[in-house]
C-alpha cells in the first residue's frame, strides 16, 4: 500500500515567520505524497482589534459570526494560506492551497445552534470528503495546503477545527493509502512532565494510554488532542505523531499507533 | 475542437451581492468548461481605511507595498474567491478557487521598479501559464476561479491586472481549446454614446476598430480594453465579448472578432 502523510501546523508556528520558513523547508523535503493542514494564529485576532470586531465568547469558546467568519476567511484562505504556497513553490514544492469548499473537497455540518449556538461553524464527517480529486491532484505531484475553512453545500463557508479537518483528512485516504498523521506544534511531543521537555512520552498505545489517564500522568489540553488522534487511529489511519514543528525531518515526539 | 469560455467578472460586481448571486445563477448554467476570473471591488479600499493603510500613489496608479499586498490577497483569494466558490457549490457547479501561486499555474513577474516601482505588481506571460494542471481539472469537470493574484516563483504574491490575468489564460488555453474570452462588467458593451446604453456596438473587427478609433467614437478607459482584446485575438484566442454582467446568458454585448 503507499503511503500518505497528512501534516498538520499550529497556529503558533505560523505567527513566527523564521520558524513557519524553517518548518516549510523541512515539510519541502519530506517525502511525497503528503499533505498539509495549517491553524490560523494571532493575525486574526490582531485584525480583528483593528477593524472593531468584537470577540464573542459562549462557555469559554470563541462565537464565529459572520464578520468573524469574513475575518478568518480573509486572514486563513487569504494571507496564510497562499504565502505559504508561494514559500512552498520557492522551495520546489509544488503546492496548491485549498478551503474545504474547492472542489467540495471537504463539506461540513454546521453545528447545532442547540445547546449553544456558536455560529458559522462546522463539523466534518470524513466520509463526506472528496478523496478521489485529492488523490488525483497527489498523483500528478501536487501538494494539498489546507486551510480550515469548510463549506456547507448551501452557499454558507464554515469555520472549522484544524486538528479534526487534519484527521478527518488522514481517516478519509486512509483506505487507498499507508496513513500517518503528523501533528507539528511548539512542544516537544506528549511529556511526562510539563515543565521537562525532555520528559517525551515516546510511544502510547491504546492500552498505556488508559493508565496514563488513570494515574494522571497525561492531562488537560493533551486530552482531547489524544482521544482524537485515537479515534483517526480506530477509523483507518495507521500511525499518529506529535511533535515539535522544528523536528518533521527526524524521529523525536511522541508515536500513538 | 473543443470549446472553452474564459469570463472575467469585474469588481462593480463582485461588490453588490444580489447582482453577483445573479451573475453566479446564469454563469453556473453556461456550458462547461469554463474559467472564472473576478476582479477584487471596494472591499479592499473600505478594509484599507478601516485598517489604517494610506493608499499609495504613483503617476495616478496605486501602489501595492506589502501591507497593501497582504491586504489584497487576504480580500480576493479569501473572502471573495472563496465566497463565490461556496456559493457555485449551491448552484451545483464543482468550483475550485485558485490564486496563481497555486499548483504553479499563472507565475508573473514583477514589474520593474524603473521608472515607476508599483511595488508587489505582477505582469504574466501567457506561455508561462500551466495549462496541463488547467486541463485536467476542465477533464474532471472542475469550473476554476481564479482572483488576480500570482507569484514570482522566488516566494512573493504578487497582484495581478485581472483583465490581462483573463486574456492570459484565454490565450495559454487557445491552443488546446476554441476559445471565448467574455468581459462582464456594469455597461451593455461598447457603445457609440456614452449616455445611451441602447447604443451598442454589436461588432467590432480589427478593421472597423481602426476607424472608430480614428474618427473618435471610441475613447478613454474603453481603448486600453480593445487593445488587450485584439492582442489576444491575435495570440489565438476566437472571440471576445464584453457586455454587461446581467447578460451572460443571452447575446447581447459587442463581439470582437
Amino acid at each position: 500500500m503507499k503511503e500518505l502523510t497528512v501534516i498538520k501546523i499550529g497556529g503558533n508556528i505560523v505567527d513566527q515567520p523564521a520558524a513557519l520558513e524553517e518548518f516549510l523547508k523541512a515539510f519541502s523535503k519530506y517525502p511525497a505524497p503528503k499533505i498539509l493542514i495549517h491553524g490560523g494564529g494571532v493575525m486574526a485576532s490582531e485584525l480583528s482589534a483593528k477593524m472593531g470586531i468584537e470577540v464573542k465568547m459562549q462557555n469559554g469558546r470563541r462565537v464565529t459570526d459572520l464578520d468573524t467568519l469574513k475575518l478568518v476567511t480573509m486572514v486563513y484562505a487569504g494571507w496564510i494560506n497562499k504565502s505559504i504556497v508561494a514559500i512552498l513553490q520557492k522551495l520546489g514544492c509544488n503546492a496548491i492551497g485549498l478551503s474545504g469548499a474547492d472542489g467540495d473537497l471537504v463539506p461540513a455540518t454546521r453545528r447545532s445552534p442547540e445547546p449553544v449556538d456558536f455560529g458559522y461553524v462546522g463539523d466534518v464527517n470524513p466520509v463526506d470528503i472528496n478523496s478521489s480529486l485529492l488523490e488525483s491532484l497527489l498523483g500528478r505531484g501536487i501538494t494539498p495546503v489546507f486551510c480550515a475553512i469548510t463549506h456547507d453545500r448551501n452557499g454558507s463557508l464554515l469555520n472549522t477545527n484544524a486538528d479534526t479537518m487534519a484527521s478527518s483528512l488522514a481517516i478519509a485516504l486512509s483506505s487507498d493509502f499507508y496513513t500517518r498523521l503528523i501533528y507539528c506544534f511548539e512542544k516537544e511531543g506528549v511529556l511526562y512532565d510539563q515543565e521537562n521537555p525532555d520528559s517525551v512520552v515516546p510511544l502510547i498505545t491504546r492500552a498505556n494510554y488508559q493508565t496514563m489517564k488513570d494515574n494522571g500522568a497525561i492531562t488537560g489540553g493533551m486530552l482531547p488532542k489524544l482521544d482524537n488522534a485515537f479515534a483517526a487511529i480506530e477509523s483507518g489511519v495507521s500511525e499518529v505523531c506529535i511533535k515539535h514543528a522544528s523536528n518533521l525531518g527526524n524521529n523525536k515526539g511522541t508515536v500513538l499507533r
